[in-house]
Parts: structure tokens; sequence; C-alpha cells
């Protein structure tokens, strides 16, 4: 079965997969198959038993619709999994088969697959992110003294640099993105506490075996987060305060590339790009689509977030699996964003003689020269140094 | 690609094939289908050139991926998407391959398509929403004189019956499908405007091709909502409202199934429902982490319709795109909602003698007895007469 | 203590008014006086009883801060209101003062004065709405023929007129009040319920007290929707798609007064509206500041109702404070959007000049006429015809 | 004019009085006295212009309805403010009347007011804080190995102790309390820009005049963040997830005050809170009450932040408007979260026996003894020093 088909085309193919049934399975795999090679290392279970869940959790296969109708049933993924991937184990060791998954619950196996399937999508989204403030503060650099008109609340107000409006727009993608950087050193952490989140079946050597699983697995190692969830939430809305960033630069775009504004466009006129079905002639600033309609969804799934924290006792019923539910659509919207980014970072057209036109008929008489801007920008492009060596 | 698998263990399956590309192609074809036709009736395009289109609309068969990475590309589906099916004419006569999708664009494509997907959901909704108050009305008949404690604020109150509380649930969900049914005839309206919404193209045809069109399509005849979308945001805060209906079952549920209340379940132990990964002696509440998951995800879901309701001009940047983008995802709510009532209605399992135990322990001293209660709650049988035939 | 000093300064004063301590107690009042008159006519409460509490209601007055810090104790504000009233029913005749508030509850007084205080906006906001519908009306019909470019996704698409966006604008405002006038029916209902909701305390007289206090307070009698809201929800939900119809029109009109464009602005310019602290040049759209910060508001309030539904048992230990606690909220952005709505009506300016320059410049080489949207238009206007007399 | 009742009897005074109007107008003010004062430092205005700036600053009064009413005329507070302070000013000597607010626009003066505020409350909020982790944490270390049952998905799991319950939360607290503190540290920072945010009126010395203002202030010193406000709203959903935390900290004490379940209540019974309308006999939970209604608020409100970011060019129509009025709300929820930690802080009752015969009736049969749990409970425990000392 596929997604939604028009969800699919704002969609980032790559966050898109990175939480589909393939990439998903192979994390949760992942988490059981370091579950174990972790405890054997303690001597809670035998490293047979290790070896032989390592080799079940490369070889074994789901049948991705019955996985889903029998998790549906039981409301979590995690027994009909823990069950077929038993089952691959007992094929070669029926001994060890009891070993998978000992001592974990089924919120320990989704949060840590959900944390690995997100952090694929940060590095990818780190790397685009760093290419689009290296392209935007160039092009800051660049147009440091074209004067622009400023504006505020939609109406002309004083004159400024082209430079200062696209050096705030990376600097504003460079703090957010530091910020991810220490968001990601607290939030992605193994989720690893079994059925009351207190370890309680490995006993002294819980807190080892967490270490172990959480450095196999490239995460940070925390006491179980299952049921105070802020290092994650935080990450998640640092994630959203980026595509806010982006939102903003995209509605300043779409404002700007109004051919009676003309200050700006996205990229230059291409022939494939923004066709319009009704309208040969147009072309529509799809990148800005993008952005905006991340940015719009955006807090809508904030809320979701948060709403979904205030939850029962040791493990919630509904509010936990609403947060699981939509984290998807969290990766999905800052793809899009992403995709925006990239665009603009490479191919962003700034028509500087436009926005001197524009400056001598709308600008306010007897206004300040923009050049009053430019310590006010060289105060950005400071912060910008590391973006533009 | 698949959705994400998470989202999809929740997911009804019915109503997450109503939005995947094949059924959403289905719905677009039938659209352009059923607009050549109303075209060619009205004199505007040639009777033979309506023939070629609705047989390519049944041939035509498309390269989803390709489809999906130039929808990007355009920030719409409908530029390959017509010109996949122009294609597809073309085969047949070249000459009508211009006439299809004539006079119409990418939104009167995407939201009579995002129309005709929802109504199935809604139509497959109503029939399980029936059963359920059937279920729920009879079970509040039956237990109209069962003594139970009222509870506010989560503490014992006074003495009351399970029948109201049953009646309620079943009057509630009966509004709740009245409304729906209302908002359905007015909210399920075709769309059809083309470039500006003015239907331009089609001169003095224009009203009585829409006409053909939604009578075609069994939707209501509405001029161009592509920029006021009131009638269409009415229907889903009226779906949100029957998930917030269910959501307050699943609520009270959860809580009158905790083993020291005890007074009802959501149906008899299963050996094959409810279990955890962690602990094989515990059967969990499935059902109602449906209704909780989905009421909880909801909230966020309307904030995004209503933020996306704020469009510029014509047509909107992005906000628009994101309306469409989180339908699926509102009807994927209402699926587990739906999912959870059918269980409810079919096995709830309450215990009155659990419900007398817990009044003689917990209620206050000389409260009045529950009788006091058949009266409110004959007010309510009362209007399920209906249900209860 | 003076309510946030900056929400006040978006607010409209009579609206705020409203839900402020003086009005909300009268309301409250109202609610006790006519629960006395209806018991005592059914025979519940001596005559004697309702007199004096009747009295009492005009008489007594409180001490607000007072009242509030004890109603933060118990988390209600019914209790120390009673207490005061009974006092004062006291003073005339010790024997009525326990007959005050008689089979009622907190949550019967609550909704019920908050049903009354959105209904005195409601209707004040409803003579407004239509003043300023007549208004737009005569406006798309003065330029049914005045060509203007159509925009999409916020680029030139093809000529329409200004009368087709106008009369949208009125058509979507004249659908939002119809609906509006519909869900107040049902949703501006008497709160009576008692305890549990269930009149309990009333016995066989419990439909006929209500039905007399509805009566006399001017609302809809209905079986008590303590638990169960969504008649309500659905009255919020459409004052929250009126903010966003009002939203959208400041969205259009904030980007018509972009000097560049030109086209509209929502009222001639004044020495007194409308400054900057920095720019004396400069005059803001304050009106659309106001239209649109209702509006980015207005989804997270509606996400906030939905989410308060969700409640448990007979009475909700949070949720339904927290509906409360925002409905004035909401009040006061339907009153900045109307607020808005006002000057738009009365002084909106339409510049043809300035419209035709802009299609001659930006408007696609070839597209047709704009009386091609004449059809499209007397559509619309023959649907506005009760506003055009 | 007073705030909306309602919302009062949810308010902690202190928090509502910092946003009201005597307060509100003292930290405009403040702004305004150390603008000038780092002015004249700076040599852009003559040091008896600072003088008399600052004693008007002292002696103004405003008349407050009269200001709101002008405010609401221009959308700006600050332009009718200006005026009064410059009238002030010039009573004592007219030509440093135009030295008043030199340099700085509206977003300057509000933005600096709004941190000044939310500073006070966060002060006295992390007060309160820190004195309820110290109960908990004691009471976590008191209850270390009391027994008690876990429940996941609202049913019973395994045993635990209290001592890990209680742990938690005060973990959580005291996590969220770190994050705060660093959160404040860059985001409540002063704004200086002036007209589009370039400073561009002081030149030079722009950086140097706003640390001045800073560090007089006891603000951080930054970049003008009019349209960038990251540092900010992460500040805001910091707080948010603070209420989240007490949001599930009173969800699982209302669950345990349950008298079905009797293993912890927030407070010993007292006779006058948590009194009800209609019962004498019940007590409610009165602190749950906050703090379920302040989190079932918060997720609206952060969304409400996040959708306002979307700003345009180099101020905000509307957008920025809308999150100052909600940030009063803001605080509000946080109050009413933080009075309801002071009550669990100080007066947390719990019950082992009770907890001990749940166990015993309610555990599954050969579950593990709880004192498998006190390895992670110890953990937790270590982290709590600070707290314990």
């Amino acid at each position: 079965m596929a997604g939604a088909l028009l969800a699919r085309t704002l969609a980032r193919p790559s966050f898109e997969a990175a939480f589909a049934a393939p990439a998903y399975l192979r994390a949760m795999l992942a988490f059981e198959a370091a579950l174990a090679e972790a405890e054997a290392a303690e001597g809670l279970i035998p490293a047979a038993s290790a070896k032989a869940i390592e080799a079940a959790c490369a070889s074994v296969t789901f049948d991705v619709d019955a996985l889903v109708a029998e998790a549906k049933r039981n409301a979590t993924l995690v027994v009909p999994f823990v069950n077929a991937l038993r089952a691959e184990v007992a094929k070669q060791s029926s001994g060890a088969a009891k070993d998978a998954h000992f001592g974990s619950t089924t919120q320990d196996v989704l949060d840590t697959a959900s944390v690995l399937c997100l952090k694929s999508c940060l590095e990818e989204a780190d790397r685009s992110l760093e290419a689009a403030i290296r392209g935007l503060a160039r092009r800051a650099r660049e147009h440091r003294a074209t004067p622009t008109l400023g504006r505020t609340l939609m109406q002309p107000a004083i004159p400024m640099t082209a430079g200062l409006k696209l050096a705030r727009w990376a600097v504003a993608l460079a703090h957010d993105r530091t910020r991810l950087a220490d968001l990601q050193a607290a939030g992605l952490a193994v989720q690893l506490g079994g059925a009351v989140g207190a370890l309680e079946a490995l006993g002294a050597k819980g807190p080892a075996v967490r270490h172990r699983v959480a450095m196999r697995l490239g995460l940070a190692d925390a006491p179980a987060w299952h049921v105070h969830r802020n290092a994650w939430i935080a990450l998640l809305d640092g994630i959203a305060q980026l595509v806010v960033t982006i939102g903003k630069i995209g509605r300043d775009l779409s404002l700007a590339s109004q051919p009676e504004v003309g200050e700006m466009r996205e990229s230059p006129p291409r022939g494939d790009v923004g066709l319009s079905s009704a309208m040969p002639h147009k072309r529509n600033p799809a990148g800005c689509v993008h952005a905006l309609a991340a940015a719009t969804r955006m807090p809508g799934l904030v809320a979701t977030v948060h709403a979904a924290a205030i939850v029962e006792h040791e493990r919630a019923l509904g509010a936990w699996q609403a947060e699981l539910a939509v984290l998807p659509d969290i990766a999905s919207c800052l793809g899009s964003a992403i995709d925006f980014l990239e665009i603009v970072g490479e191919s962003l057209v700034v028509d500087a003689q436009r926005m001197q036109e524009n400056l001598e008929k709308y600008g306010a008489p007897g206004t300040r020269a923009s050049s009053a801007c430019e310590p006010a920008t060289d105060e950005l492009l400071a912060t910008l140094a590391p973006y533009l060596s």
C-alpha cells in the first residue's frame, strides 16, 4: 500500500523512504541486534544467542501487510515483529529465540528505531543546510552594498541593503543549524527501559547494556525517557524552528518574486519548472510552495507533539502512539523545506537594478542612504565567517 | 514507495487506500472524463473528443514515481498528469488531446479528486457509525436501570445509571452523524473554475458544464470555492468533532477499564488482541489506543486546515497545498476512530456487578438513588428511537 | 487587575467587556435568577424563595479579587459565587438561601454564563457583518466590469474583474453569516444538568425547569451537553471560519495595498490612522494587522477547543476549564476581525486605473478579456440580492 | 477594563500583573530610559536630554483607556506611548522631547518590554521550581523502596517503586529547569534595531548603544532579532515543555487520586480546598485542574507562536502582533502549572499501604520484586544530588 499520493508530491524522497517499511524495519532490527550483542557482552544471554539473533536480524524478512494487520490488532508493531524475529532465530538455534528482545519492550524498539530514522534525515538535512548557508552568505557579501527598499507591515520603510536581508537569512539558518546540532546530541538517545522503564530484567547490568547499545547505534546514552520526552521534543521543536526560518525566507521570496516587485526569484526561469496546468506562459515559484506548505503544516504538528506528551503512568495510552505517527510528517515538512533551500542556495536571482528602481519609486523622500546598514551587515557577515571561507 | 510504517499500523486500510496513488489517480481521471462529457454535451468540445478522452481515462496508466518527481518540480501533480492523459488521448485521436482538461486548472482536478476520495471514506464511516450507534443504544436501553457511580473531576460524584452514560455516547454519535450528513451535502462539492475560478474559458456555458460534472460525480454543484473554502472546512471540522466524540468515549472506556475500576471493557479478553511485547499476561485496550491516538492528532490537523485557509488572491502559494497534504491524515484519524467504534459497538462489556460494588464502596453516603436518572435517560433514548427499531 | 495590555490594544472593547467580571457575573446571576423562577413555577421551591433570590441577584455585589482568589483555590468560581449569593438571599430570607442554585452545579452556571456572554458578542458581530456585506456587495456591483489582473501562486494569471474578487469576499461572508445563524440556534443552549447532568435533584420536573430557564434567557433548550459539547464546538468552529474568511480578505488587501501593486487600500489615507513610531511619513494598514493577527491566533484556539473536548466521565478535570479560559480569546479574535471588516465595508478604496495599468504591464499577452468573468460575477451577485436592496 | 473573569480564576496573580498595563508600561519606560542613557553615553544625544527623558520616564502617567484606543487605531501601542512620553519630557526640556525614542521603533519597545515582563515571571517560576524539585526529590528518596504497581496503557504492568516514579518527575523538572536557564541566556535579549533592524540612525555607535541598553536592563545583547525570532521561540517552546512535564505529573496524580486507586493525593484533605458547588462531601483535586488546564491550552499557544514566525520582510503585518498577544497566555499557563507544582512539592500525599494493597490485588502473578528498580532509581537520585543537599 502506497502513501497518500498528494503528500508524496511534496515530500523529499529520501526522507519519505527513511520511515517506510524497509528502512524502519531495518532500524528495529538494528536495535535488536545491538541489544543482543550488548546483553551477551554483559553476560546476560549466551554469546551464541547473540550470534544467532544477529544473523536472524540480517536474514529475516517480513510480510509487511500481515505485520501491519497484526500490529493494528494489538496496537503495537513489536509483538508480530518479535514473533517473526524469534521464528527466524529459531531456525538457527531454537534455544536462542527467547533471548531475542530480552529485557526490552515495545517502546524501546519503536522509540529507538524512530530516533535512528530521524537521525538519517537530520544528517542529510545538515549537509544541504550547510551548502545553502554558504550560498546565501556569499550572495550576502556580494550584495553588501546593494541598496534596496526595507519594508515593514508590507509598506515601504527606509532603504537598506540586499546584503543585510540575505545575511539575516543566512545567520538565522546558521543559528538553527548550530542549535539543531546541540539538540541532537541530547535528543537522539537510545531508548531502553523494559516494561516500566526500570531495566528491571537486566539487574545491575542494565545501564551497561544500555550504554553498549547506544554506542553501537551511534546514539546518546540516557536513562529511559519513555514518559518524560522533553529532550526529544526539544529536538522536534528545533526542527520546527528551522522550518519556520525557511518558511519566512519563502514568504520574503514569494513577495519579492511578484512581478510588480521583481527584486528576487528563487531561480532563473527554466523550461520545465513551475509549469501551470492552465496557463502555459506562467512560471510558478515552485520551491516557495514547498517551503510555505511545510511551514503551514508544522505548527499543527508541533501542537500534536506537545499534546501527546501528557502521558499516563509508565506508558501512554494513545498519546505516545500519536507522536510516533506524526514523526514522519515532521520529517516530511523538513524535507520540503530543505528542498526549497537547496534551490535558493544554488540559484537565487537578485535583481539589483529592479531594487534600485523600486527604491527610487517607492522610497520615502529624504531617507538616509543604505550605506548606514553596512555596520549591521558586517556584524552579521562576521558571524558567517565559517561559511565564507 | 510505501507510506510511513508506524502510521500504517494505526490506519484503517480502506481509508489509507482511498488516498493512495491508484485510487487518487482514478478520482482525477473521473473528473477529467466527466468534464469532457459535460463539455461535449454543451457543445464546447466535439463529441468525438469526449469519447476519446473517456476511453483514455479508462486505459491510461501512470509511472507513479516519475509522476511524483515531476509533480514535485512544478509543485503540481496536474501538469504531468494532464500530459500523460493527453498523450493517451492522442494515441486514439491526435486532435482530441488538446480538448482534455479544457477550461480547467490544477485546483479543479485536485480539489474534486480529494472530495471524491473523502466521500468514499465518509460513506464507509457512516455505515459503521450507524451500526455502532445501534449497538450502543441497545446497551443503553438494556442498562437503563443499572446503577453506577457518576464521576466528576475524576472523583466520585453521585449515583447515576450505566444506561445514561451509554445513551449519552450514542446520542452524541447520532448528533454527529446527522450533522456530518448535512455538512457533506454542502461540503462535498465539485470544484470547477478554471484559471482564476471564473470559468472564463467556458463562456456562458460554464455553470451548465459544472452542473453536469457535479451530477455525474455525485457531488454538490457550487460556484468555484477555490479560495473561500468554508463549506469544505466545516465538513473537516465536523469530522474532527466526530473523532473528538469517539475520543471521549475512548477516554471514558480506558478509565473504566482500569482493573481498579473494572466497570467496562472494550471487548471480552481474547487470546490474540492487545498483546504486550514484554508482558505475556497483559491485555491492552488496543481499540482505545486507536481512538485516543486519533483524538490526540486531530486538533493539530484542524489547526492546519484553518491556518491553510488564509490564501492569497485567486490561488494560494503553499497554504492550499498544505491542506491537501493533511487531508489523508484527517481521514486516517477518522479511520482509527471508526475502527475503535466498531469494536465498542459490537463487543462492549458492561460489568453491572462491579459497578454496584464500586457504588457501595466509593459512593457518598446518603446520595439519591440512581433511579432519579431515568427521566434523563428516557429523554435520550427517545431521540435514539430510529436506532432501536 | 487589568487584562494584558497588548492584547487589549488588539481587542474590540465591547467584546472584551462581555467576559470581564461585571458582565460575566451578571450573566451568572441571570442564570440563578432564571433557575429560581423556573423552579418556583414548577413547585420545586417556594415562590417566596424565588422572589428573594431574584432580588438578591439584583442587589448582590462581589469583591472580585476575593472571589477570584477563592475560585482559584477550589478550581471553581461557583463555590464562592454561590456562597455570596446565598448570603445576600439570607439577608432577606434566611430560609430561602438554601434554595438558591438548587439542583444545579458549577458547570451549569459557567456554561450558561459563557453562552450568554458570547451571544451578546455574536449579536453585535452580526450587525457589523451585515453592514460590511452590504458595503462590499455594492462595491462589487459597482466594479462588475472593472478589469483587474487575476493572480495565482502570487504570480499574474489571467484578467478578471474587481467585481468578481469583491463579490467573492461578500458571498463568503454572507455564507458564514448564514451558517453562524444556524450554528447559534443549536449552540447557544442553556446548560442545566446538576451534579452528573441528569437533573436528578429536580425529578420529573427537570426538563420543564430547564425549558423555562432557556426561554427566559433566550437560549435553546437541550439536554445537558456538559460532556458532549459538539453543538457548542461547532459554533466556535463557525466563528473561526468567519475569522478565516476575514483573514483571507486581510491578506488580499495587504497584498493589494503594497505600493508596487497599489490596487486597493483599506481606507483613504487619514492623518491619524496607521501611524508609525519610527517613520512619520508612513501609513500602515492598521485594519489588516487586526484581521491577520486574529486569523493567526485562531487556529491554535480551535485546536485547544477540540483538544479540550476529550473529557473524563461526567465532568472534565482540566480540559473543560481550558475551554472556558480560551473562550474570551476566541471572542477577542472575532472582535478584531469585525473591527477590520467595519473599516473595509465603509471605506475600501478600489483604484481601477492602477488595476488597468498593472493588467497592461503584467498581464500575459493574448489573454481573454475580463468580460468573460461577468457570468461568474453575476452568479455571485444574484446570491447577494438581499444585501443589494 | 478587567481581563476575562474565568481566565483570572486560573491565573497566578503575579504573572497576570506582569503583563497588565502598570507593569507593562513600566517595562516600556525602562527601555526608553535605558536607551536615552546609552545614547547619551555614546554621544548621540545630549546628556541633558537623557536626564530629562529618564526623569520623564519616572514621572509620566498614562490614561490607559485612551492609550489603548489610540493604539488600536494605529495598530501600535508605541505611537501614543511615545507621544505621551515626549510631552512629559517637554515639560522639563522642550528640546529633549525629540531625543526620546531616538533611533528606535515600535518593535524595539514592545519586544524588549515583553522580554522584561516574561523575565520577571521566569525568575519567580524558577524559585518555585527549585523548591518543588527539592520536595519531590526528598519524597523520592524517602520512597526509594516503596513498592507500587507500574502501569502501562492504563493497565497493570509489573511492580516498580514509588521512589522511581517520583524521581522521574523530579529529574524531568530538573532537566527542564536547566534547559530553561540556558534558553533564557539567549532568548531574553534586548531588541534594538530601529526602522528596519539595522540601527541605521545610530551609525557606527549602534552596537555599542545596544550593548549598553542590554547591560542596564539585565538582558542578553544580540543583533536585531525582529524577524528571525528563534532564540525567543526556543524559550517559549521550553516553557511549553515545562508545562507539559507538569501536565504529565498532573495526569499521573489525578489517576492516582481516584479513590479506586488511592495511591497519591496532591495534598491532605482540607476544609476549604477543592470544594464542589453541588456536592458538599466532595473534594476535587483543584491543583490538578490548574496543571491540566494549562497543559491543554499550551499546544495551541505553541502552534500560534510558530505560525506567527512566518513574517513578511523587515516587520510582520499581523503575525508578530499575534505572538505578542498570546505571550501573556503562555505566562498564564506557566503560572497555573507552577501553582500546582507548589502544592505538590509541599504537600504531596503518598499512601504506601494502598500501593501495597493494589500491588497484591492487581499485580500480575509471579512478577519480579520491585527491588529490581533500585538501580534505576539510584541513577536518577544521583542526578538529583544538588536538590537533596
